[in-house]
Order: C-alpha cells, then structure tokens, then sequence
C-alpha cells in the first residue's frame, strides 16, 4: 500500500496538535460547566428533510446510505452540518424528559461538503452553547449567554496562550425597529446589505442600499450611519439618537444591547463591543447576534457566532424560544497549530520512562512504572533493554522529561534524570514527585517576540 | 414540526445518560494516559476502497457523498465502521512525524449499517488502544496492552460501579501450532469451528470438524479437547501438555499464553483467564487474542476484543506489527443504562443555585455566582425572581444540592441552604465550600441489593 495522502478539507492532528486541542476541549468544558451547562451529543446523521430546506447550504450536505443499499435506494440520511438543527431536534424529541430553561453545551464535529479552501473545511469540531426555553425566555439570557463564552475564551487566553478575542454584538429589534421607523419595508435586503459592509466600505452599502433595495437617498444616509456606530461602552445610545429616529422596537433594542455592553464592561473589560453594523446573514435571529474576532487573526472571520431566536424549535403546542453560540474550534486551532503559534511542551503524556536494564530485570522496571502510576505519574517503561544512551534518545526524542534506572538491590527504587539539566539523583518510587509543571504535557502561545 | 422519534440503532443519552458516558471516558483516558498513550483522532471517512476488502463487512458500510453531486456521481468516501482501519492509514500517513513503537488511544465514534437488534448499533462510540512499532514489535507489549485495559475496566469498576469484567485471552500460535503439528491443512477452518464451541458446544464442534473440515475423528478429538481447556493460571500449560502434542510453534504460543497469565494473576489477580477456545474471527491476528466479558452480562457478547498482528499496515518497505484492543463503549453503557444499573447524583453540572430576590436585586446574585465559580464550583443563578418555594422546586427537579439566598446587606454573602436536609446557615461565598461528593455529579452502580 503507497503512503496515503491527505484527503484536502478533513484536518488530522499529529499527537502534539491534538494535546493542544484536547486542552482547548477541556477549558471549554470546565468554563461551560462552572457554568451549569448539560454535556449532550447527538448523532451524526438527521433525517434529510430535516437538513435540506432548500437554502444555501444544502448544496453542502453529505448524504449517507448503506453501500449494499444499491444505486436506486433513496438517500434519506445526512450528516449534520451544524450542531442548531440536531439541538432543536433533540429538544423536540425529549422535551418531556429535560427541565427547562435548559442549558447545554455540545462539542461535536460537523460535516459540509464546500470547496476547501484556506479556512473552509469539510470536517470540523464546533462547540456550542445554548439556552433553550419552553414557551418563553427572559432577555437576561441573552446578556448571560455571550459573557459565558468570554469567559470561556479568556481562559484559552490566559492559561493555553490563545490570542485574546474581541466580540462584537448588535440588536435585531434595534435595526429591524431603526429601518421600520424609517418606513422601509424589506428590512432583509437591509440587513443582506449592511451585512456586506466589512467587505465593500459604507459608500458601496449606501450606494446599494439605493439602487439595489430601493431606498431614497436619505433612508441609505441613515442606515448607513447607523451601521458606522461601534462603541466599547454605552455611548453607541447617544449615537442612534443623534440619528433623531425612534420607535418602541428600537427603544427596546437599544436597552438590551445597552445592558449587555454595559454587563461586558464590568466582567470582561475590553473584550466586547456595541458594532451597528453585524447583521448576521441568518434571518432567524429575532435580538441579540453575536460575531468574535481573534485580535490579529481577523482574516479568519468570525469564530464565535450566534443570537437571539425566538424560536428554535416548535411542536405545534409549544414553542421553544433560545439563544446560542457556536466557537469554531477547528477553524481556530488549524490556523494556529499551522502556523506555530501554539504548541505543546511534549507529544505524549508520558512523565517518567523507566529504563530497563536487561530483558531478565524487565520486571523491576515494571513495578517502579506501577508504583509512579498509583500516585497519577504518567510513566512508560523502555520498550528494548538498549544500552542507556539509546534509551535516554528514546525518551529525549519525545521529550519526556525523566528516566529512571531502576536499582540492582531489591526492593531499593533507583535514581532518577532530568535529561534536560541531567543532574541524576536517588529518588523512591513511592515518594518522588515531577516538578508540577513536568506532570502532564503544558501548552503555550508560540508568538514572535518582536510582534 | 410534529414531535420527531428516535432513529433505530442510533441511541442518544439523556443528560443524566452523557454525564455517565463522559465519567467512563474520563476514566479511560486517565488510564490511557498513565501508561503513555497518546490521543489521537482520525477523520470520519475513509476513501471507500480503503474500507471495502470484499468481506462480510462491506454490506455495513455508509457511504458518503455531496447531495449536489448528482444521481450519477460514484461514491468514493465511506464512513469508517472501526477505528484500526483509519489507524493502519495514520501511520502510514505520518510515520516520519510519529515515534515507534507509537502508543495511540482513540475513542471516537464508528458506523455500520447494520440491522438494528439488541446489541447492534448503526453509531456507536469505541474505545481503542494500540501499540505499533516500525519494523518489529516485543512480545512483551501483548503482556502490557491487556492489562492497561483491565486496569481501565477495574477503575470503571472501583470508582464509578460498573460490573467487573473477565478477560479470556488464547494465543493464534499456540493454535495453529497444535493443529499443524497434528497434520491439519484447513486452519482457518477450525479456527472458524472452534469459534462457534460457546454458541453450539463441544459435540457439535467435534462432529463439524469431522463433516465440514474432513478431520479424522483423533484429530477432532485433540481440536475439541484443546477448546475445552480453560485455567486461571498457568495450569493450562500442563492439560496441553497432557494431549501428547508438540511443536515449536505450539510451545512458543503457551510460552507467550503462559507469561500473560502469570503478569494478569500477579497485577490483576482474578480478572483474566487462558481459554483455549477463544478463536477470535478475524483473521489478521497472528499471536495473542483477547475477549473480555461482563460479569453478569455475558449475553453482551465480548466488550472488549482484540489482538497481535504482525501487519497493522505496510507499504511496501516498512512493515508495521501492532497489538490493540478495542473496548466498545456505547455496546457496554446503552444496556447498563437503559436497565438503570448506573445513574448519576444528577442530570447537571450545577451545585449552588443562587435564588434571585427580585429582578432589581439580579446583580447581587449574580456576583455571589461569579465569586463561587472562581472557586471551581458550578453554579447557577434562578431564571426567574419566583417566590423562593418556586426557586427551591427548580434546583430539586434538577438534583442540585444547594440554594444560595443573597443578603440584603450590601457585601455580605447571605445563607445556603441544602435543600436535601434543610439546613439553612450563613455563609461567604468567597470561602463556603460544598460537600466534596457535591462539587461534581458523581456515577454509581444501581444493584438489586438480592441480586
């Protein structure tokens, strides 16, 4: 068999990458649960008239069938290619069984058939939150929902060495009411331009706004003033009245992105802002919607996205209003890992590799390993009985950090090396300790100094 | 949207179910770790040519494709329906990035179409451990990589209350070399007999040897009285012994046999036993095979299987022999679970929830909240200001120990409550600590206290 090619759009990590990503996964995971949300996952596949509703993305599902099905079966299966559809279904499937509001975190990969491209993939691991409830949902949550996914970033930050994130947040009902009060009338066409306004500069949104939505020239002037106000307090308030157009939608929208801005400010100082023009393309948000920037890393877009919808799910009787984000865990790591901007400081969680002797003294060598094991020491024994400088590489090429030699009379525990200083000293089994920081893989930001 | 129903063969857990689930596959992983064996994950597809050997399996396999590739597109990619196969292609894909022998784990999800039926499952999520080398690969490793698992299962057992397990293991040379030395040509023949000695006994087995293989009746005879033996020791080596058969080939594999079941009884006593019957259908296995059972579950067929093989993968200038086992975790957890012999203390994270007074008094909850999570405990804030009754009934329909009340006093904490015993006392959220079996959910057995 020829050495295997990578498939392009389906990311593998090395061992030392996925060390990286398994301490990203498990940041996320203590952040959201410090936070009371439900693990849940949810199968890879949904039915496919679930999927497809006839949009954008439905050129992007993987369909799935039993190869034995032959050619004529109908495909009625698909991989998901997000983690919203799944939840909603799950809710809907379970709602008898589940406590509402109900709060739950999902880290799964999802699967869209897109062109590869830098950033884009075909396989990818998105971890979302979401707070779901059943008939209504108080606006706090949408305040709460964000600062939780700060929190959870500011910690990839702080201890993993990730870049810091910078969120930016708008209000639906604060353009939806700002454009009504206006008197126009295809508020979507509004926001699918404004939308555009990072891509193409407020002259080419206003000039669109005109010829291609069909708004007189001072409706344009507005909305596109509007869409330049981005504050990082409350100011953006006294911006939209400067505007000099109101109405309740409005009034409304404005308090609730006000409280959140204001909430932001006091818990994660510097980290969001008000930004007027974040339209979202999805029409199903209904208040807050969320974009994340990676400070630096702007060019791979947003990495944290979601919003407001009122309802996620509905079984005819009940309606079940939530909000949500989505962190693109692979779209964030490749790029990173990629570019040597993070690492980790060895590719194994191995601490100790106690070496071994002879063939004949294997078994000394294995009840030192057990006895390191016991007290949580991540410990290999020496595959081969080489002479020591070998086995030493064998443990430097990994870069675990200590090689014990086992002692030749019984019962004694041996000596153990730091192969980076090589000062070598008796140590008992039983008693030793790694420096803290040599007990499990770390890992750390790899940035250029000068920067 | 009416109320959507479960998808046969795809079982999703209940949040109480995944806190379950991520509690085992904690466990795994910290064993996994222990003993040096680094996570890696491979893609869900597999290019279907990789997949599709001509076998039994191949009806299983799901194939993938664009929905907007057409009707007349051909299928190229296949979801994996193992995880040894990606495996096999990792390494070859990156042998100049790994060091050998390569210790993996991988637990991830697989799929086979199968018809659903007890037991069998369309998704399902395995648990493997392998050790590769390039080139070769010391005997020793199919001593260790059995008992890493059984000391995963003890830990799943000890901690967490699952049921014990037993481990039969035989060896392929020890097989092949007592059929050989006595003249048998059709080996994979009586392997595939001998295999079928729990399901049709040793009568039937003799008496097929006989008819389907065309073994002499005295050749039938040894073959059925070898699958008979079956010790907790080496003991074994002596009943061989007794059916006057020899051959290196033979001697070598009780050698082998004999060495793991003496390091099981010494590191695991009880947990593993030599059971010559054990063929293990797959025919890639060249030395040691393993199969491990329930206690008390043997109708779940094996749980966790596996095996030496002298060629994980080759490509036509390295060969690379390996030793894995594979644990199938949603085969053990989905009956464990749905019989309610394991449960959680509860269905989420949350161990404090801070009552909120009035919508106006929020922030003060929230900041006792905050102070609480800094310290490691999960905590949530009441959704709503009901009266306290109504706030107490939210955290008892969740399981959550403790209810926070906020004093009116500015910077002092207030009162918890456990809601259990009733016990209301003042406290400081900046140094109360919860019981230590409160902090997080725990997992316990559920036994008929007579069974």
């Amino acid at each position: 068999m020829a050495r295997p090619k990578p498939l392009s759009g389906f990311p593998e990590f090395l061992p030392e990458g996925r060390i990286v990503e398994q301490h990203v996964l498990g940041r996320l995971q203590r952040t959201f649960e410090l936070h009371g949300f439900a693990s849940i996952e949810t199968r890879a596949v949904e039915p496919l008239d679930r999927l497809a509703k006839g949009g954008e993305i439905d050129k992007e599902i993987y369909s799935v069938r039993r190869l034995s099905a032959g050619d004529d079966a109908a495909d009625d299966l698909g991989l998901h290619f997000d983690l919203t559809v799944p939840f909603a279904r799950y809710v809907l499937e379970n709602s008898g069984h589940l406590q509402f509001p109900f709060r739950r975190y999902q880290i799964q990969k999802v699967w869209r058939g897109e062109r590869p491209q830098e950033g884009r993939y075909r396989e990818f691991t998105q971890a979302d939150i979401d707070i779901v409830g059943n008939g209504d949902l108080a606006a706090h949550h949408d305040v709460e929902l964000p600062l939780v996914l700060l929190e959870a970033m500011e910690a990839l930050h702080r201890d993993l060495g990730l870049p810091p994130v910078l969120m930016h947040v708008n209000n639906r009902k604060l353009a939806q009411g700002f454009y009504t009060a206006l008197g126009i009338e295809d508020l979507a066409g509004v926001l699918r331009t404004v939308d555009k306004y990072d891509k193409i500069g407020p002259d080419a949104v206003r000039e669109s706004l005109v010829t291609d939505i069909g708004l007189d020239a001072s409706q344009a002037e507005l909305c596109t003033r509007l869409a330049q106000i981005a504050t990082p307090d409350a100011s953006f308030v006294d911006q939209v009245k400067q505007l000099g157009v109101s109405g309740d939608l409005l009034d409304e929208g404005v308090g609730e992105l006000a409280a959140l801005v204001e909430a932001a400010g006091a818990q994660q100082p510097g980290r969001l802002v008000a930004d007027l023009k974040i339209a979202r393309g999805l029409d199903y948000y209904t208040g807050s919607v969320y974009e994340t920037e990676l400070v630096g890393f702007g060019s791979l877009g947003s990495i944290a996205s979601g919003g407001r919808y009122d309802s996620l799910a509905s079984d005819g009787r009940t309606n079940y209003p939530g909000v949500g984000i989505s962190f693109g865990v692979t779209r964030t790591l490749v790029p990173l890992l990629g570019k040597g901007h993070l690492g980790a400081s060895r590719p194994v969680p191995t601490c100790v590799l106690v070496a071994v002797e002879s063939e004949e003294r294997r078994g000394a060598a294995l009840a030192v390993a057990g006895k390191l094991r016991k007290r949580g020491i991540p410990t290999e024994v020496a595959p081969k009985a080489d002479r020591f400088g070998k086995q030493i590489r064998y443990a430097d090429r990994r870069s675990i950090p200590y090689v014990w030699f086992t002692s030749a009379e019984a019962g004694a525990g041996g000596e153990v090396k730091d192969i980076r200083t090589g000062e070598q000293l008796p140590a008992d089994p039983t008693r030793w300790l790694p420096d803290d920081e040599d007990l499990h893989p770390t890992v750390h930001g790899v940035w250029d100094p000068a920067g």
